[in-house]
């Protein structure tokens, strides 16, 4: 394989595949599974603590160039798991400290989400089987979604009588657009990944799940040949500015340039250029 | 029909069914007809002044749940009637206190379309014939847009010489993007209730009137049977968060969930999953 | 032809041709061609420092009411020119005043960028060939968009080890959504008219340059027949609501009605209608 | 007096006294004064409800130019009415539906100030003994604020244990900075006339009630000579641009200025300065 | 003293002494000492490593209301230590990922600071002696700043050719308006305590370093009697309004007072008012 | 002197006095009069079209570190020259393109005030005399102001019946609060140095123009000795992050100081400070 798994020990519900710092074919792609099969991977607190370690792991792991987010078993993820809305329901009447409790571990599960975000390395999410509820608000916190045809997608919330609160509602019209985004948030209904590619969910739809690895896996590889500087700057780049307006995000940018358009990536271009080969980056 | 028809002399140029609060089967679905057939249902003062009254009275309904907009006759709406431009063209040589005046009349229009923004209720648009210039500022205000095939739409402010004022050109990108509303705008050309699915600006467009009727009649009735709660939830956290940055939309959803998260609605999702039956919510 | 050549010499790396003022059949229109037909129209410092002027010149122009942006001969635009990179090899060790130099440089070739939004009249990027790189950063600040089927388009700096700084980062997203806009960014991959087509980066694709030239310049005519205040006022208005509020949009051009409303041109809008003619407009 | 009482049985715990509009030396200046001095006009459900109505009024009458917001009895305001408070308190283990009833109640008190905002004309609050919580809520809304040397004044939310929700922590930074208005609503204390000149949350201190009252009408009445039309104006512009970027509220001003800057009141300005006369402008 | 100092062997260069969870009059004030005396607690590596651990640590102490944050030794803050700007010179000719690793540098500096503004709890810098460069940005992100007489300020980065960058260009301005803040960043100039009051960076100035101790002491202490859950929210969305417009903010705080208005602290005023006593209040 | 006036004839209403290049003693401080003292240097087109290039040749000049900008004779400014209202007077019942010329002229009168915001090096402005309506404008877009005791301000426009439109408006507030802004644009009230100090308007008020010119000299001398790097960074940091949310300034400081920190003028700080002596920067 070129690569090896992680003493995965470490972790109760998430699975990471490192890529082999000897092997270069294993191109610095890293795996990180959703790992609760017989829930359908639903997200529970530990997956919700666990998340930003992890990400956080391999956005320091030098080995790792580029993340692939997957589902362990038949499907992404169902969404928060049952438990955790139950013990939502224990607060029934809770007013004060208790709903300050609450007030806090929503932060927590927003800042698991917004951890692909802030990690500097780009994150693929490749989506089988059903992706519902939070696990929405997860992909939308992602750099690039992919999918399999039979796919099934939920903005499922409004059918928990509640209201999306982990992205889905500020990162989706980004993606889709108002219209679809409402329509999916009002209406909850399931799509599958042929409408997801339509709309403009997800970037490519696959036959199958082994087409949907398979192509990934190259995708992601690819990647992680770029110039790491190079992807850092401009999924930074990209994200700051959606909260600019165009003359704070060319201003933005400017310096971006300034501090890092010079770099030994840069020289490499240059000098592979000259010699006609591909260009090797070293790690960031 | 399980509907009763509200006392409609009340208004001159609006027409409401309003669901029967008896009959459970008319499903809280309210009906707001644009009605001055025999003008193609052009917008003159009267609806501009009718339609923030009746947006109210509906909103504050508890038998209302989803509003549904359409057109009464042949069209949908032909834009501002020809009368309300003939008066501005009385102003011709207005300065100060006339422009001041004009000012405020286009703040009052602007206010009768936004008005469907800050409606708790979702208001689904229902087009069919011609949705012309103002009627294309009012349906970007909806929350959701379904359309016949043979519907016709222009952003025609461009060849009466003026500039959209009332909501599309903040609205429009949003739903179909930058390229496709400037194009939209700047040329006037009228397109398609298939080409108004392919950019986004409708959710579905349906081969004849009566189809989009009985299927924009089911959507609405099943949204209707949806939490209250949660769908005023979504409506009002999507419209906030899009002049937001996406932390400060995570802040407010966060803030919003604690405020509203536990719910009798959720409780009743909770004992009706546990007899594993619909939920059933109560009015807002 | 109806047009006149403008006295080319003044440009150095452009070409333009100006609507015959005399000929009412030229419709107003120029064409500003890229014009390094040899260097595929690659983006030397000539272009940036010329290209500002140039626009101020059409702008300024009354005879010009829309403009064509185009590549002479095989190419729109290969991006940036080799040499200017090497330029920035050059300061490869460089601190303080050397950097303010290069910040200094990248401001004016963002500005050179801004000026087609900043132009009172609409500007239309017809692209054959090859647009890559700074090349694509120049159409997102285009109003339209055409291309040819076989038209190749990248965002390519990805490939330089560089973060695309002159404007795709922070126009494209508007444009084709956040989805599309990281997925060519961080890929830098290749795709043709029609993918551009499809994600919506152009407004329509033809079989070939000749259909192209051909389509787009009945398309500018048509344009240039219409209100220029009022094109003015759309492009304006659209661009600035991008970066405001819904509301301090609607305030923004409620403000833009009172003042530009009522003009001589709605006047003879008013005036060709009662006399069923197609009403002809003043020059800005 | 020159002033006439509006018949002010039209309002339960406001009293409104009008300008003559016969008589000139009336000048245009109305006074709204809270009037429950029994109750150190505490605020009840009953002035949230007549507010807006009584602002509304008064920006639509033509004899009024300016408006002096005051407290009857010995006190500006007590804040919240203790009656407001119990009713919260009923409202204890409230959830879903009872949370939203609430969540419009303090939405129709937030805008109840933010009428003195979105009114035309200038409101000019006249401060004496005691303005408390809720209080210093409304007069940051106002445009100007004058105290006596012994008003009193505190932030006092925080000694109820909840967060003020009216207006005082988004306005009070912009007038006293940000240091002065964490200091104050943390601690709740109370400061006086002389303090509140020293941080410019009042424009002005006066020896006492009479004073007080004698300047400020003079200085309503000299602002009510002035042109109504720029009164507005500078009103307006300045509280949009709070919101805006230096660049936005640049543009907004200048479009403002195309569609108001030429005036009769201009005319009346050029005219009376070669008549050497002081201008006299007509009601808005 | 009622209070016991904490385990500060887990400190190397931050001094806690935290309140007698058994002592009443302890009253739930912790002081957070920066503990380099020999160096004028001049921030280092360790310094920005401890101080969000420390902060952390505080809020999520039940026991702790409120955080004093002082110098220990004569000096408040004697800015960055020349050893961490000797680490900047090393990056001398540093390219890409040099830059890269100083910029994360930078990003956990501006971190560490910002961790007083996200703890629930407010924080009062209590300064005296010298407070300079990145001790200047430290205390703008506290809530309260309190010195005395002699206390010595200066925005000095100017003097070292560098650019403040953790903070004060952000945050000075809201609290001594953009002219004081431009003059003493441009100039670097010292200036005392009771300049420091003049221009409100700080609340209070006080002759001794006994007086300042002791008052600080005092306001920490009845700040520490309020409700926690009233002080947390005040202080959150002062800080999130900052942000946002003022309908914005609007929005927010009202959300906030559904979610947290009624709480057992509003129950315990209302009870002790009926009882006649102050209110005490439970732990956060 | 040790400085020599630039060739005057350039400038028909500015006169500009260059440091002269080889005397070191010059320290880099260019002076900029407006002059026009026989009309109390009112503005005129010509000094609207002069302003910015003259700005631009100050910015460009590698001997100029710091701008003085004073007034010739008498006053510093008395405002729009009452023939350029005359001029607006011309246009009163004009539509359509004269509104558009209009609001063109005001664009460009609004940038050649920006032109002090965007110039690198410091502006102070040394005020004596009367600085009235524009006048005002043009000293909130200078970084530093100096009066003397007895100048006399007034935010004018409102006695002209028109709403200023240059930038008090904007900028103002940030200066010297929401309160004060607004009373000054209300009222257009006189007022004299020393509340102009009290407010915050001015740095430092002094006794007579002698004064004035000997101290602001002074100051300007010894800024024109810091590192020019720094000070554009802190000037230009400063200005960028007004408009943007604290977290985004820290963001754009961080990516700033990426780019700059290190630089010739921190290895000369370093230098110096080793050789104990007073650093020496080079040129911009």
């Amino acid at each position: 394989m070129g690569e090896s798994e992680e003493k995965n020990q470490r972790w109760r519900s998430l699975r990471i595949v490192l890529p082999d710092a000897m092997a270069s074919e294993s191109g610095g792609v890293a795996y990180l599974f959703l790992h609760r099969p017989s829930r359908s991977n639903a997200l529970n607190p530990d997956i919700f603590q666990e998340l930003p370690l992890a990400i956080a792991a391999l956005d320091s792991n030098p080995n790792v160039r580029v993340i692939v987010l997957q589902g362990s078993g038949k499907h992404f993820c169902a969404g928060i798991d049952l438990g955790t809305l139950a013990n939502a329901d224990h607060v029934s009447n809770a007013i004060g400290r208790h709903k300050e409790q609450f007030a806090r571990s929503v932060k927590q599960m927003q800042a698991a989400f917004t951890a692909f975000e802030e990690c500097r390395k780009p994150v693929i999410a490749a989506i089988h089987g059903a992706c519902l509820g939070a696990g929405v608000d997860m992909i939308t916190a992602c750099d690039l979604r992919y999918c399999t045809k039979e796919a099934l997608f939920s903005v499922k919330e409004v059918d928990l009588a509640i209201t999306a609160d982990l992205g889905t509602l500020q990162r989706l019209p980004g993606i889709v657009g108002y219209g679809h985004a409402i329509d999916l948030a009002l209406t909850g209904r399931t799509f599958n990944g042929s409408e997801a590619k339509t709309i403009g969910l997800v970037q490519e739809v696959f036959a199958s799940k082994q087409e949907l690895d398979d192509k990934v896996g190259i995708l992601a590889h690819e990647m992680a040949t770029k110039s790491p500087l190079s992807v850092m700057g401009i999924k930074s780049v990209l994200l700051k500015s959606r909260d600019l307006t165009v003359a704070q995000g060319l201003d933005y940018v400017r310096t971006w340039s300034t501090a890092f358009l010079h770099s030994e990536d840069l020289e490499e271009v240059v000098k592979a250029r000259a010699e006609k080969r591909k260009p090797v980056f070293s790690k960031l």
